[in-house]
């Protein structure tokens, strides 16, 4: 059974689940599907042109507040980051075209740890390119791969399907066509995973 | 040690931490504090003229989808309720001019049963005053009480006094000036007083 995870580099409750869904997977036998998208599209479609989080400061502050807690809780380091929201799409393009990539998850883990605990810029391809240290391959070939036209297509089209999967924020998760939203669901959509895979093993049958 | 419980009748999240908070905050010997308010006069100042579930109706649909699994996981009855937002001014006076009464966390509940299981009619002053029969009091007086201007004018204080705390959605839940917004964090709020209480008792000492 998959799970897929749609994600935005520079969503902040993204974080805190880049951090622990893989061994939450794990831990239940499911694959995940790495979804990056470009959550900023889907705002712009609502008439937001900056996260809402800027838009209404109120909950913006407490939102910042809230997260901290959630890392505090979770042992996950955490530092507010000096520009909010980043631009998270060269790390998109890698992370789309390398998405079945051994690496993909260490990858996704290092960016989210530039952005909101090193406080480093994620749209510097310098920043980037030491994020994919942990490939073990030739970094500057996996850059000019997720820069080719392809690449970006690639990245467009999982965002317009993100819209057309009823996803409005960050991060989501789909099983099957069952959608959740946020990292305080994430524990419920491993369940749905894990229910969805019991019921689909065939009782073993000696006739 | 208390803890704050802000809340609207309208609101959909409210309904399952209204149906489970009193359980929750006495097995940590927690006091409630009962705070009803005007969710709508919080979103109006955000530009908002409806609920934003109906404004962003891609979030309004995943939130009824969500609330429906939220309350089947906690085994509370749910119907979805064929006006929303509905008008919750005339228990939003009664709770919180009788916000002190043995009986106001029982009427809560009924306010919130009427409106997502039952699919009444919370503006109607008859399915309040049935509402109110748990009370074992005059039910006409009470509603009379909650009709004064005294009364309407200590909502509107109310409602304001939510704005200064930085609350922008409800649920909300305050412990001391830390807040916590949505069903998904009253566990989290709950364990934040149970700490902060312990913390407050001291030590026995012989000397």
């Amino acid at each position: 059974m998959k799970i897929e995870f749609w994600f935005d580099f520079a969503s902040t409750y993204s974080y805190p689940t880049a951090m622990r869904i893989e061994s939450l997977a794990a831990s239940q036998n499911l694959e995940i599907v790495w979804r990056p998208f470009m959550l900023g599209a889907i705002f712009n479609r609502q008439g937001w042109n900056d996260s809402p989080f800027n838009i209404y400061s109120v909950k913006g502050e407490y939102m910042w507040r809230d997260l901290n807690r959630v890392c505090d809780d979770l042992q996950i380091p955490f530092f507010r980051p000096k520009i909010f929201p980043q631009n998270g799409l060269l790390p998109s393009r890698v992370a789309t075209t390398f998405s079945e990539a051994p690496w993909v998850s260490s990858f996704i883990r290092s960016v989210y740890s530039a952005n909101f605990e090193h406080n480093q810029d994620i749209s510097s391809p310098e920043v980037i390119e030491s994020c994919l240290n942990c490939s073990g391959e030739d970094v500057a070939s996996i850059i000019k791969k997720a820069n080719t036209e392809e690449s970006k297509d690639r990245l467009r089209k999982q965002t317009e399907d993100a819209g057309k999967k009823g996803i409005f924020g960050a991060p989501s998760f789909c099983v099957g066509k069952e959608l959740f939203w946020g990292n305080d669901r994430l524990e419920r959509a491993i369940q749905w995973a894990a229910d969805k895979k019991a019921q689909s093993i065939k009782p073993y049958s000696r006739d």
